[in-house]
């Protein structure tokens, strides 16, 4: 059984690995400086763990562990252009250390080579993989339309809320999952149910990412705290508190909704409103329910306690994380 | 043997049966809208009439046709947005009738869009299928990057600018027939012919472009005459011109190059400026060369000459395009 540490020097290794042309530099210096900045890896290490349910060697899925890396990355290198965002990982963010174009053509650049990485498989496996991919990147693409949206909505129900995070976030967590799963030679009902473990995780994990945005440590959460009360994103804590604000609490929110023009005291009187309001409580609680799912999905694949172990530390360790 | 005429009636039956989900209509509605926008749809042709060369029937060429469609309509979006330009085939560009992160995002799904398109192959097809194309995109994404570079250089060599078109413009042009090649089942010299046809074909269009934007009729160009001029864009035309201008005609055009005020006059100015250098004959007589390269290297695939009929009118044609 291979650990997680492990996992991420094999990951690491892979992404120090990657041939890049020499020119045009400007293409292709954004795309290693956002593949070596201190992302988490959560997404390729799943990859890889849940191809270790099934083959002790975790080796034929390193690409297609790379592919989703690669990915991820590139959506990072887009949505932080397309909301604006200054920071990523505690660095700044391509747009903004480079300029727009460059983010735009980057990115691009990165989403084909993520292909490239899922092209390198052969046989049967590569049309699975390949559709996968395609369906999965197209529900992420669609989740981050929904979240932009919303932006500019005053109320979002709960219901939409939780599809926009399934398919922003949630179906890349079952992907990366079912990706090694497939590449493991797990049977249909396996790859489902590490799909499913995934998709409850991801849910977990979005909702997880909505209170730190609030609640987190500035110095170590790696983006500004109070970023989505700002951009007025529709969070989990927001629609929880609209759902449950007295008539007065509800015009209060509303009306800071509205003002753009004194963001720290935006950032305090919503916190302090959620606060009242027992928010943190209320999502937590929201979050470990979908986290139970997850496990209980998990426990369903067949493989041993044993053997599940690492992808289960590795989910509790998301749920217990601080940045 | 099929013609242009129904050539053209497969693709545009093929585009309008794309499946689109409903939702976020916002993401879909800009692909329908750019790919239902009048373009001569000649990458898609040439992808089927390569077929054509050796199976009658070219459906199963269709799915690949419509890939390099969509993958061609995809840069359109993403290059309008990053040049900024307001036009595409006489229509309000995407980024201008909705705003910029629409044209990122539905661009991002179109691209993913075209790769469904090529998924759809299977078998020892596939990964020869893929790979061409990861490989050419990226190469697209390469001549972009330069062709933006260009644009903030005063100066800009003839060997690199006929690179940066071959990467832009001419390797989209050749793999699309590659594509209906591997597809009806050529062999690889006359794989690589074709390729080398499109080349020098995308070489000699480019340049063709190149004098339509300084020389062509603005009712049925479809973009605004001297474009290229206002935006520096180091075309063949203006390094032609920097080459053989005297001292004073080159001291006026890097002149005109560092003016951006007065947008009428630039353009009137540099316009004399190539008349008095006789720059449309030269860059006339330069497209004719690789036109003359692109006939020989089609001269030298295996079909008869009848059955290469279509696709030699057509680059015909394209030589002698108003738009």
């Amino acid at each position: 059984m291979i650990t997680f540490s492990e996992v991420l020097t094999v990951i690491e290794q892979g992404i120090h690995h990657i041939q890049y042309p020499n020119q045009p530099c400007r293409l292709y210096l954004p795309i290693k400086y956002i593949l070596s900045s201190k992302g988490k890896k959560i997404r390729p290490a799943l990859t890889l763990l849940a191809c270790n349910l099934y083959q002790e060697d975790v080796s034929k899925a390193v690409d297609a562990a790379l592919a989703w890396e690669i990915f991820h990355n590139f959506t990072l290198m887009h949505d932080d252009l397309m909301d604006n965002a200054d920071k990523r990982r505690g660095e700044t963010s391509v747009h903004k250390k480079w300029d727009n174009n460059t983010a735009i053509l980057s990115g691009d650049t990165m989403l084909v080579l993520a292909y490239k990485y899922i092209s390198r498989y052969s046989g049967e496996k590569l049309p699975i993989l390949l559709n996968l991919f395609n369906q999965t990147t197209t529900e992420i693409f669609e989740g981050q339309e929904y979240d932009m949206q919303f932006e500019t909505r005053s109320e979002v129900t709960e219901e939409e809320y939780l599809n926009m995070i399934r398919l922003k976030t949630a179906v890349m967590i079952g992907a990366c999952l079912k990706t090694g799963a497939i590449i493991g030679g797990a049977d249909e009902k396996d790859q489902s149910k590490l799909y499913e473990f995934g998709i409850n995780l991801g849910l977990a994990f979005q909702i997880q990412d909505d209170i730190l945005d609030v609640y987190g440590d500035s110095s170590v959460f790696g983006k500004n705290i109070g970023g989505d009360i700002l951009c007025n994103k529709k969070t989990f804590l927001l629609i929880s508190a609209l759902n449950v604000a007295n008539q007065s609490q509800k015009a209060e929110l509303l009306n800071w909704l509205n003002t753009n023009n004194r963001p720290e005291e935006k950032i305090n009187a919503v916190t302090a409103l959620y606060n009242q309001l027992e928010i943190k409580n209320k999502a937590r609680k929201r979050m470990d329910e979908y986290y139970e799912k997850a496990i209980t999905a998990l426990d369903q694949v067949k493989a041993s306690q044993e053997e599940k172990k690492t992808l289960k530390s590795l989910a509790e360790e998301l749920m217990n994380r601080k940045s």
